[in-house]
This record gives structure tokens, sequence and C-alpha cells, in this order.
């Protein structure tokens, strides 16, 4: 690399990270209130006779989050030996109390937890109060937030105050740019807690992309290396799981950190790293804005395209996002199978939602089909399966390459009336077979309105918002 | 099997054998031209100071034609040093000078010869008159039909006169009913020759149905069991060719006298075998008339199974059937692939005549297509491979299974445009490709008059002259 492309490299991280790091009202606000409700939470805690301690947690907590969206993570930390139900109801208790002047809600992920709005010092704060147990070791968790302290410990005694808060926060941004950001299901890309490690270990956002850009399927990253008792790097976790990109977990090393990746979200990063390194720009940390797609303008693309749009509708089952996209990519790699089982072509597909239904849109090279297909047979010389398939179909038989075949009417010669008739014999996940099973539609895209959803859908789709777009066909 | 079953069967032989068999009307007329015409070629060679002998060979020198069928086949021996220019020179001079009086043409097979219509005791013969080379052993042939008269001897000597004459007429008739009488490039099925060692090795007819309808792929047969030199059965012949049917040639043990028989011939007998042991009956031995398919009954099954027929017809080139017709199916099968390449759809496809064209019909499920296609670029991991691509395709990119994935404009969205434009990208056999490149016609079937050829081909493409139909769309 020239010095002066270094430098340019350079200029501009500084210049974001300017409006990355919050300011110093933020950072007192954001401290201030989180002091302000853990304060709240042990006070009514010993009033309520309750055996808990708060904790102050995640990215606000490690001087890692990006101005303007802090989310104040807090734990509620209960003695190990406590039962579920316990910590399901104290901790519950226990949160509402001091959420009550706010807006807030329960929400679930592997366990309840109340999401709250705080108003504070002329801002808005999104705070999750989350109850947890407190186990002796990361590996020997009861629930699956139980991991969380420990990464927080970790991550404040390496990171916090290291001088590299700022490059998580440049990586943090660059990734959202991409689309990337957040290991939740419906994206499956990088976790803050991954930023975190991946900064630790290259010590630079620079760094870490010279480095991803050469990263090849399966990279295996330890940010710690122990060398006293023998080890070298690498050989102390015994993970061995088929990911695309595996950072072991310094808190628990049979885990890996990077294990929501997607195979999408690590190739995007690669890719972007090396975009980025080769024509460096501000605008690898700006965030578009969303426009929809409008409908003159999809008609226009899908002419151009000649291909047909079959969308699968139906009411989103009631469960969290985390549950549901699983779910729904697996109906869509399902249907795909049984559309092409039927010798129909699907050139991609995706899924979404519009308003509370859930969408699986199918886009198709062949969508109609003449009315005879052929049913192979088994070999002539087979004996006894030729006699049991001549008794199971009648005459005339081809002959073709050493087998038995008969010509039969194709069951369905357009794929909608396939999908409308035929969806129970995919296998869709427990909750959207149970939500198809209530009802649901088929439809050509030119037979709905075309909403504002399915617009900005269709942005992504085509690759309108970013020149390397996000499609995701594994189930 | 029951004795009663057992008797229709011997009962329907039998009857059939009544019509097979030659009159003792047409035997004398066979053998008296036969020694006529040998008699008169062995005379002018004297006179022409010609060294050669004529013989009589082929199934009525053997004893084996089926009445009505007879011709007549005559090698005019030179010894084993002529020349082959004298060979070809004397044989044909020779040849013509017995002919003289009676219709002849000159053909070619590995060499030339001379084809003639005798008329004789008021009937009409088919002559074939072939120079051929003396050689000592039949292993070392000067030329392709050198072996025959060995052939000639060896059945003569083991089958004619041992009265099994008649079950080689029954095995030809039934061969010739399922349309696989006949080792002619065109047709791939069994030989004369074949034919008859079948019968020496089963003994009769049926036995050997009985052996056929369990035949296994490379099912190896020997005639003779050599065992005074400590061979046994199997061990004679070192042949190891990966054919369907194996029958080890005694006149010259490395060659397999099947190796013409197609997967589709081989598999067509063991059905036919099977059909007609399980239900005898005396329509398996009558010839149908071949009633062309009319434009009109075309028209309805074509519109019931709803696929598009597409023909590519050309002047076919001059050359023999034998050599046109491996050409023919060798282009076939290249332009499916060139189709298929294309991502069109083909169901079934055939090769035929019309007149002096050749035609090659393609059956197709998808024919149109729309104007977009995926061109899959290199794993985004490779980095030198994803540089090259990128340079060479503007963005935007898809990530697709790890891989950059551009969306191209498809070249030919129609099958007619592609053959128009690409047949030379496929690859055609010598003769063919010539004959393409000065000219030929892709059309739809509707966009040609409905010939009396086309439509002879079609009511075998369907299936109905027989339960089993010929497809064979290997090369």
């Amino acid at each position: 690399m020239t010095t002066v492309h270094k430098e340019l490299l350079e200029g501009i991280c500084s210049e974001v990270i300017g409006q990355l790091r919050p300011g110093v009202e933020e950072q007192s606000a954001v401290k201030a209130l989180t002091e302000m409700i853990i304060a709240k939470l042990n006070a009514r805690a010993k009033e309520m006779g309750i055996e808990a301690q708060a904790i102050s947690v995640g990215s606000t907590a490690r001087n890692t989050w990006v101005s303007g969206e802090a989310d104040i993570d807090i734990f509620i930390m209960f003695p190990a030996e406590t039962s579920e139900e316990d910590l399901k109801e104290q901790g519950l208790a226990l949160a509402r109390r001091v959420c009550e002047s706010e807006r807030y809600e329960e929400r679930y992920a592997s366990h309840p937890y109340i999401h709250a709005r705080f108003h504070y010092a002329g801002r808005e704060f999104d705070v999750d109060l989350v109850p947890c147990f407190a186990v002796e070791e990361a590996s020997r968790l009861k629930s699956a937030v139980d991991r969380t302290p420990f990464h927080n410990e970790y991550i404040i005694q390496r990171l916090t105050g290291s001088g590299l808060e700022d490059e998580v926060r440049l990586l943090k941004r660059f990734l959202r740019c991409l689309g990337i950001y957040g290991s939740e299901q419906r994206r499956r890309g990088f976790s803050g807690y991954l930023c975190e490690l991946l900064i630790l270990k290259y010590r630079s956002f620079i760094s870490l992309l010279e480095h991803a850009a050469k990263w090849r399927y399966g990279e295996r990253i330890e940010v710690e290396i122990e060398t006293e008792g023998g080890h070298e790097e690498g050989g102390r976790s015994k993970y061995r799981g088929d990911d695309p990109l595996i950072v072991i977990d310094p808190v628990d090393p049979k885990r890996n950190v990077a294990a929501a990746v997607s195979l999408y979200s690590f190739c995007r990063l690669i890719d972007g790293a090396r975009e980025f390194l080769a024509r460096p720009s501000r605008e690898f940390f700006i965030q578009r804005e969303a426009n929809p797609l409008s409908e003159s303008e999809f008609q226009r693309i899908a002419k151009e395209r000649g291909t047909v749009f079959v969308l699968l509708r139906f009411k989103a089952p009631d469960v969290v996002e985390d549950i549901l996209y699983p779910q729904l990519r697996k109906a869509e790699a399902s249907i795909r199978r049984l559309i092409e089982r039927n010798d129909f072509v699907v050139y991609r597909s995706g899924v979404t939602m519009e308003g509370d239904k859930a969408v699986i849109v199918f886009e198709l090279l062949v969508w109609q089909l003449p009315a005879i297909k052929k049913h192979i047979g088994p070999p002539v010389t087979a004996v006894r399966h030729a006699e049991k398939f001549k008794r199971r179909h009648p005459p005339p038989y081809l002959i073709e390459d050493g087998r038995y075949v008969v010509e039969v009417k194709r069951r369905y010669t357009d794929v909608l009336s396939l999908l409308r008739n035929e969806l129970q014999a995919a296998s869709l996940g427990k909750d959207v077979s149970k939500a198809i099973e209530e009802g649901y539609e088929v439809l050509r895209i030119e037979d709905i309105p075309f909403s504002t959803d399915i617009g900005l859908f269709f942005r992504d789709y085509f690759g309108l918002c970013s020149p390397v777009i996000r499609v995701e066909p594994e189930a």
C-alpha cells in the first residue's frame, strides 16, 4: 500500500470516527440513566426481599456504542441456585416496578425480559432489563443469556479504555452499511461482541479488513494465545463446526461466537473489505435511505427481466423474529424443492414481511409446462421390478437408457395450481406450517396492491441499494 | 410352465414355421438361380483370365432364409495376395458381366460391390455380388467381408441340415416384428449370423427366449465350449468390450458378433421374450402395415401433449446409411446438449429421413425463456478470480452460495433462434457438419407440409405400432 493511499484510508476513518463517537452529553446521559436504573433495581430488590444484583452490560457498559444508537442493557443477576420460575417471576416483577413511569413491554428471546423506552435528559433510550443466573463459569450456563456478564467482564478488562473503542465503532457502522450488522436470525450478521473480539484480535479496523480480504471458508480465529501450558494457537478449542467463520469464545472455548454469521454475511464482509481498501470512500459509512421501489419501477424491471413473480402470503405466526425467520427460510427452500420436483424452474427467491403477513417470493424462469411428462421405471433387465411396473402402468412403454418409461399426464401444468394444492407436501417449520393451515394465498404479484413493504423488499432484491446485494437461498 | 401353456407356445411356433419355411418351388428357384450365377461367374473369370472363385454364402446358402425374403449373396473370392486395386477392378468387372441382362447398381459398404435384381422362374430376387479375399484365417482378414466365408462354413457344418433352420426363421421373424432385426447402423439390431449362433447355442427359439428373458447387461455367450485344451467356457475369448450383449465369434474369438446390438435392441428382445412367453400369440409374428400418421392425427396428439416440435432439416450427405446414421445420432445428442446448455428442456428427440433430407426432431418441454439469466462467478474467497470477474462484469453483483453472480441478458430466449445461430457450436459428424454448412432449416413442425416420411416417423415415435416403442437417445 502506498503512503498516500494509507493516509487516505486513515483520514477517512478518523473523519468518520468523529461522527460515530458519542459526545460528552450523550456519554454522561447514558451513564447517569444506567446508574439510576441500576440503583432503583437494587433498592426495589431489597424492598421486595429479592436476592438479586443489577449490572450494566453491552456496548454502553463497554463504551463501544455508536453515537445515537445507545441501547442500554441491564442484567438482573439471580443466584445460580434460583429456580427458573422464581427468576422469571421475580425478575419481571422487579423490572416492571422500575419501568412503571415509562413505556415498556414484555419480550421473549430464550426467556422473557422487559424492553422499555426511557426519557432522560431530553433524549430517548431503549433499555432492556434481562433477568439471568449468576453462574460460576460461562460454560456452565443455565440460560442462554448467562454468558453475557462474562463477555462483559472480558471486554471491559481488555478493550474498554484501551483506545480500541473507536475501531469497534467503525467496524459496527461499516457492517451496518453493508447490511450485515447484528446476529439476529433475520440478518445473520456480526454481533457487537463479535466486533469487539475481532478488533481485539487485529488491533484496528483497517488491519481487520486487510485480514478479512483474504479469509477462506472456515476461517478460524482465537483471540487469546495461551502458551504457558504448551498449547499453541488453535489448540485451545475443540470447536469443530462447519461454519464459514469460527471465532472461539474466550470465555467458553467450545462455542463459536460467529456461529450466526451466514455464508452470505461472511462473503459480504470479505467483498466489502476488498472494495473499501481498494477504493476508500466515506460512502461506505453512510446509511442509505430505505426508499421503497415504486410499483411502476417494479413493473419496468420485471418486464425487462421477463420472469414471473409468485408470492405465497399468510398471516405470520405469533413468534419472535428469531424463531420466525429460520422457519420462513426453511419453508422457502422446501417450497423451491417442491417447485423444482415438478419441473418448474425457480430463478431466485426470498422471504419478507408485509405488515403482519409473511411473504415468500419466487421469481420463476419456467412457470408453465406441457401436459405430458415421463415417468421413469426400472431397468428392463430387473425382472421383478419390471413386472411390478407393468402391472401398475398401462402400455405403451418407451425404453430409454435401458429403462422402461411411460408418458403420463402432468398433474400441475402451472406453478400457481401446484402451490395452491400441494403446499402440504413441502416440509415447513412448525409454526409456519400451522399458520399456513389456517389459510394462505398464492398470487402473481400483478394481482395484489403493491405495498411499501414489498417495494422495500424488491429494492434490496434487485440490488438497487448497494453494489453487492443480499441473497440468501440457504434455509 | 404348465403343459397347456407349453403346448400353446409350441402350437403357435409350429403354425408360424409353416408360413416362414420356403416352399419347394421357392427353394429350387433359389438353388437353381444361385448355381447359375456361380457357374457364369466362374466361366467368365476363366475367360477373362481372372483367378477367382464364386461361392454362395448367407441365409440362402445355409437354408435359414424366411420365405419370400430370399437375398442371394455370392462372394467372389480372390487369392489373399491379390492387390486391393485388382480385387475391386476385376471383381466389379466380373460381376457386371454376369448382371448385364438385369437391373443392377454399384454399392459401397467397406468396399464396392454389385447389387442386382434378377428375374427368374417368374420371381424376383435381390442378389449381391461381393468381391473378397480368400484369407487363411478369419482373424487375418484384409477386408471386413473376408470373414463371411468362415461364418458360412461354420454354420453350414453345424446348423444346416440339423433341423434347427426353422428355429432360426422363427427368431428372425420375431425380431423383425419387434423392429430389431438387422445389424445395419440405422437399426442396430441382431444380424442373421447372430440369430444362427443364438439358436446353435440354445437349440430352440423358445429356449433362447427363456434365457433372454433373464439376460443382464453385459450378458456373455460363447457358442462352443472347448475343453480338450483345458479351457472352460468363457475362457477362450479375450473380448472385453462394454456392450449390452457379447456373443463371441467362434471363427474369430476376439470379436463380438453382437457388437452392433444397441442397448435398446437388447432390452427390446428381453421385453419381447417375456411378453411372448407370458401371453403367447401369433400377433408377435405378424408384420404390421407401415401406416404413416396423418397430419390431423399428429396435430391431435401434439395438442394433447402440449409440447413443441422443432425440426432441423438439411440435405443428407451422400454417404451410405451405415455412415450417415451414427453421425445423425451424434449430431442429435450434441444439439440436445447445446439446447440444454441454454436452459431449454428437451423432452425427447429422434432422427429420420424425409426423401433425400435428413431430419433431426426435438420435442421440447421448454422452448422459450425470460430475458435474464445468471452468470455464476468464482467463490468470493478466491481473491484473484474475484478480481478478474469484477473487471469483466459490471455491478451489481449477487452473492449466492458464497459465489459472485451477475445477472445478464440471455442471448437466446427461444430455441429456434438458438438453433438458427449456434449450430456450429455443436459437434456434428464430419459429413453431417459439411452438409449443414451448405444450408439447413430450423422449423416448427407446423410450418412445413406434413410428409409421409414424417408421418411414418411419428407413428413409431408415439408408440402406435407396438406396445413397446423404439427410442434411442444415445449417440
